[in-house]
């Protein structure tokens, strides 16, 4: 594994372990056990907003802001996985099949029909 | 570390290197290289539209179908992120500075404002 | 009524009527029957793609291009509400619920929290 | 004509009326000038996080809901409209291009490309 993705395992593997841990804990006391604790849906219109700043940053200049953003997404795309107890390992497996020369542009095309 | 947070960040890293050589190809031959050519709003408008299918997704009882949808949304990230040269570091970096017990909801609880 | 908000009235109108006549038709003939024949998440999903492309238009210089999107977005929501027999007389109420000086900053910081 | 479509257009119009009233306002007294003084993007992720609203309460069950976020979709719109000078007699005229049987969808797939 490269150093980078070494880090980003890491950072992936503590967030699962926080965020499922977070599921049952006092909704005062924590932003993400709040979440947890308003539903799904809280979550869902979360990812939502996050996006939506992602367009809006993606078309502003300020590239730190970009970043801040998608960071933003990922992290309530995990909060939700948590939620819904889907593995890393799940989304692994699904990028993991859309890799390799064909494999990429082939799902990725099939998934615009 | 979970097996699934390493896989998935191998295949995170692969991704990005495949996307960032998709760059400059014929966008005929390859989806991503189209998505490329077409531009950054092409690329945003798929992160809109896959962020929609995460929130129906949810909303259905089909969990493969939501796994499939928030695959599709994290490699349409990887796709602008290399369109815009953001290394997957970046965003690793960024969603490690928000970990930590108090570091991780403080920070979200602040991007809430 | 101003002659603005009598055209506009007049173009609703229209639309509801035939939206509802097309619920049934044949989804081969029509674009609109199409969605209706694809089922809710079908129309979802374009509403939020309309809404991302409303939010790229807006960050674009393009002026004809954002009066194209958001009316996009509002034939989209139009499509959604006789799917789901939501009479315009129902989103008129409503809006009309907000108006007034107080009444609409009031309802609408509530939706904030 | 229906009475929905007109009470829908007269709401919409005297929205219109007040809105581009608001834009000059102490941002302190008003949700809407409070928009309008924070800028174009606070007004455009208001329109990505209620369309996220109306996906979700489209998939739930209470239809009082739906309306409601339909016309805080709708509201925000007007906001933007104002924001950036574009009349509702515009969008009316848009709107109006893509009616008639054949137009409605030619136009709307057209925009599906």
């Amino acid at each position: 594994m490269t150093p980078g993705a070494s880090e980003l395992a890491e950072v992936l593997a503590a967030l699962e372990t926080v965020l499922r841990a977070r599921r049952g804990a006092d909704p005062k006391r924590s932003y993400t056990a709040g979440l947890y604790a308003a539903g799904p849906d809280a979550i869902l219109k979360k990812i939502g907003e996050e996006a939506a700043e992602v367009l809006l940053a993606a078309k502003n200049p300020d590239r730190a802001q970009l970043v801040h953003e998608l960071a933003d997404l990922w992290f309530h795309t995990l909060v939700l996985m948590a939620a819904y107890d889907v593995p890393l390992s799940a989304l692994g497996a699904e990028l993991a099949r859309r890799m390799g020369r064909s494999g990429l542009d082939e799902k990725a095309a099939r998934g615009q029909a």
